[in-house]
């Protein structure tokens, strides 16, 4: 790269305009102070601009498990394709630095963008494992530093969160409704808006934060609150009474009537007798004043007061007064108490309604659960036996309260075609060197066996040709594969100016697919919540002893003395 | 509030204007959908005007304490302050809600604002209690239940991790220097942004977020990588190798060598003889090229390859060839292994250099400790003892790793000056109705020793009068106080358009000299970490009674069978 050419590159690159990041302050001020302190050093020692190669992955999967989802790409490449200093942020720059650097560093950094880096990155939405890279970043070594702290940022939590997500899936099995209602307790309004979207990607279904449902089109979903229900005195002060039918051909104009009818047939009903006595007429007004408002999507909290001795009759009576005007309703929200049990109760009740008045379909009403829901609860839910429908998680699920970080680091491998290694006396922080090509090998059942990364000018596996793979520090762990098929984990999604072929970002759809479709494909045992067993990422033979190598030439001799 | 009006009111409002939220991201649709649907039923029942109070207030105080640190105020105000739907926002929440809302409810969101909402609050950097209302937001019911979200999600981490900055401060102790480094694994850039500025409210010294630095005026600190001194092969690649002398009177022509004669000297001190062998190449070129770089600012990160037979003696021979020059090195950062140990051989190391070479200051190098910090490992080191000045701490402190979540909540206490109660099963989620002023009443020695909520209208306790302070659900607890000191807790933040004076928003350095004297100023068994006792919430007499009959009133009664 050519610092004095740079202004025209953007111009130059025959790809169409990117996008920046989502979020406004992600600029290239979002980063560490010492990312600059050492741009200025590899500068004045003339080092700025030796091409270095770096890779960002994790060592360890989240949440106990062995697998993580990749997410967070598309606002990494967002943010380099639009990377360039304001004056201003350059001039902030100069007041934090010491006063004696030298003006030709602002100047250069004034000239800096990310057309002379390459971004290799495996696609987001994969399942990935420890070690091998999620990105590898190459370009002039003061630039490529630059980039470390916000591409750790805009991944690390984004794939942390995104396999969360994917864990309660697993947990709440396909044919669950999962609703992300995480925004009011997020780690910031960015916590929130992010958390919205990896959780679509890692399978969620819909979301409550209306910010994320027009940024990303993600499906919106959400009724009302404790506070509306208490808001309300009685049905007296209902003003507007009436309702349309559903086909228009009629109006009812007594509705609140109406509903009182119901429960009064409610409440003398043969099958349901002595189930509840006077429901709570707060609560009523509530509901009967939600179903003017929304006929067709009538959905009601019921355990503001009492679910089996309130809410739910409450919410019968106003859905049957809807049934008769053509509207079906959809359903109740739990959100407090035994969950299992209430769902099991409220369940029984629409069973016994439908029966009762002949209603056919009324036994199947949605019942969704909310209230400080995660994992565990959801398991212990299955164990205890349920009749949820759908689940709306919130703080476990955006917080990643069960492990709130994921630790991406990002390891310079190579600079001037040199390879490098960084040591470490705790074996699985060693890292491994070299500029490097991975690919996952897939048996013949389908399942991915492992991933082998090789040195980049290494011939790549071969589909029915037997590889050693070996784990990368464990002499002892070894073994041939014969992959039936062979995929290269590592694409070009941001060639720079050079003329490599970027690979498109895809909408977020499709990263969600690609998610879903990856996860259904891994050999169970690794998704399993207990004890998984680990998925095996190995190196070539080649790539082995050279890290070995590498390994024995830094490390000091030590001296027992 | 008169919905047709209140576009003239933001020119109407005397205060001057109100900067918006510091993120962007934060608008009005930054909100669950449920707010919407609410406003909507709200609005066709005729409800949507009606004045309605909700306090906002957290159950529990985070990480096992008994304390917490206010903070999001000033986010709070600014949103509100710039609170307007723009034509794009409304388009999207019509396609969001059911097809057949009416128009008249856009037209109704088209004319909202916050100048008919009154927020009071307690000051931004208080120390706070559960229970005890943080804002008190009264208005129009479907325009304050529009801010639930917002307001909750910018108080809930904001509070957290100031809280977790205090913790980590008291652990500390206040002659250390805390820096904050989270941004890499912060849940998303603006996790990353406001740590940055809630760690610095809460006590620590300055963070590595250049663009929190930009934003906040927080003091920036950082130094280099371990892909720093990596990305060097040895002192042979310097090739600008002269650094003029501190007084600008000399230019040593090769300090390369200048720093290889100390290596040598210090490898042949008596003092230090048999401590190491050969150090390693490339870390010394690296520190060399730093020092190049920062001859004011010379700080290393020692442990690349070995601290104690590479780093620290490689810093040692940078920092003296510095000295000849006029320039005082700053010291060395540890990132890995037995913090304690290091420090305290790193220590003893430059004791000898000082007393060896005769350079007075020389062992009080300061010494920076980082890597995966946290209450937990700071307690501990304090117990094995150290000489660590300054700790560099990101993960647990951001993420809030250890408590990922506070809880706060949004509760209808009033609405059409009636006064509501939210019941539940468990005693600690029964939420105190009515419209309230809380006082903290102070003790002869100058601690706070309770805080107590009245209702509106009852006369406010007095210094040196006796007041009885009730437990607000245990009937049992209570206690006569006499305060030397009463403070009224809620200010008014926020006035709308009603002619209530304004307290005005305070710098960010005021709020966090606020923060560091109130926790100074409780008494220390709060404060402690094991056992430390809870601080006394409480309500009046007047309003104890108020609830419980409420409650009686509200709650159904029981039936066995």
């Amino acid at each position: 790269m050519d610092a004095t050419t740079n202004g025209s590159k953007q111009e130059r690159s025959s790809s169409p305009k990117i996008d920046g990041p989502t979020n406004s302050m992600v600029t290239p001020l979002l980063t560490d102070l010492y990312q600059f302190t050492m741009a200025y050093a590899y500068w004045k020692a003339g080092k700025h601009l030796e091409r270095a190669v770096f890779d960002l992955f994790f060592r360890k999967n989240p949440f106990g498990g062995e697998y993580t989802v990749f997410a967070g790409l598309e606002e990494c490449i967002r943010f380099i394709a639009n990377f360039k200093f304001t004056e201003d942020e350059i001039s902030f720059l100069r007041s934090s630095l010491p006063p004696n650097c030298e003006d030709g560093f602002f100047d250069y950094l004034r000239g800096i963008d990310c057309f002379g880096v390459e971004v290799y990155a495996i696609s987001e939405g994969s399942v990935v494992f420890p070690k091998i890279p999620l990105l590898r970043v190459e370009g002039p070594i003061a630039v490529v530093q630059l980039l470390e702290t916000p591409f750790v940022n805009l991944i690390n939590y984004a794939s942390l969160v995104a396999t969360n997500a994917a864990r309660h899936r697993f947990v709440a099995g396909k044919s669950k409704v999962l609703l992300e209602f995480g925004l009011r307790r997020a780690q910031g309004p960015d916590g929130g808006i992010s958390a919205s979207k990896y959780c679509y990607i890692g399978g969620f279904d819909a979301t409550s934060n209306v910010a994320a449902g027009r940024l990303f089109g993600i499906p919106l979903r959400g009724t009302h609150s404790h506070a509306f229900v208490s808001s309300f005195m009685s049905p007296d002060e209902i003003i507007d009474k009436s309702l349309r039918s559903s086909d228009g051909t009629g109006t009812c104009e007594d509705f609140v009537s109406l509903v009182q009818t119901w429960l009064r047939k409610i409440q003398w009903a043969d099958s349901l007798r002595g189930v509840f006595g006077e429901t709570n007429q707060s609560e009523l007004a509530a509901f009967t004043s939600y179903a003017l408002a929304f006929p067709h999507n009538f959905l009601a909290l019921v355990d503001t007061y009492d679910v089996m001795k309130s809410g739910v009759p409450n919410f019968c009576a106003v859905a049957l007064a809807l049934s008769d005007l053509g509207y079906k309703a959809v359903g109740i929200r739990l959100d407090s108490g035994d969950l299992a049990y209430l769902s099991i109760e409220a369940r029984k009740f629409f069973r016994a309604i439908e029966k009762e008045f002949g209603m056919p379909g009324f036994g199947n009403m949605t019942i969704t659960a909310s209230n400080d829901l995660n994992e565990e609860t959801l398991d212990a839910l299955n164990k205890q036996g349920h009749e949820v429908d759908a689940f709306g998680i919130g703080t476990n699920l955006v917080t990643c309260y069960a492990q709130a970080a994921l630790g991406c680091v990002f390891k310079l491998v190579e600079i001037n075609n040199q390879p490098r290694i960084k040591l470490s006396e705790d074996v699985s922080k060693v890292s491994i060197p070299c500029k490097k090509r991975c690919y996952r090998l897939y048996g013949r059942e389908g399942y991915p066996l492992l991933d082998i990364m090789t040195g980049e000018n290494e011939p790549p596996p071969k589909v029915a040709e037997r590889i050693l793979c070996r784990h990368p520090f464990n002499e002892s762990k070894r073994a041939y594969v014969v992959p039936q098929h062979v995929e290269e984990l590592l694409k070009c999604y941001w060639p720079g100016d050079s003329d490599k072929a970027r690979v498109e970002l895809p909408p977020l759809k499709e990263i969600r697919d690609r998610c879903i479709r990856q996860l259904d494909q891994m050999r169970p045992d690794h998704m399993r919540r207990l004890n998984p067993t680990p998925y095996k990422v190995s190196v070539s033979a080649k790539l082995y002893d050279f890290i070995h190598f590498l390994w024995l030439n830094e490390a000091p001799v030590g001296e027992l003395q």
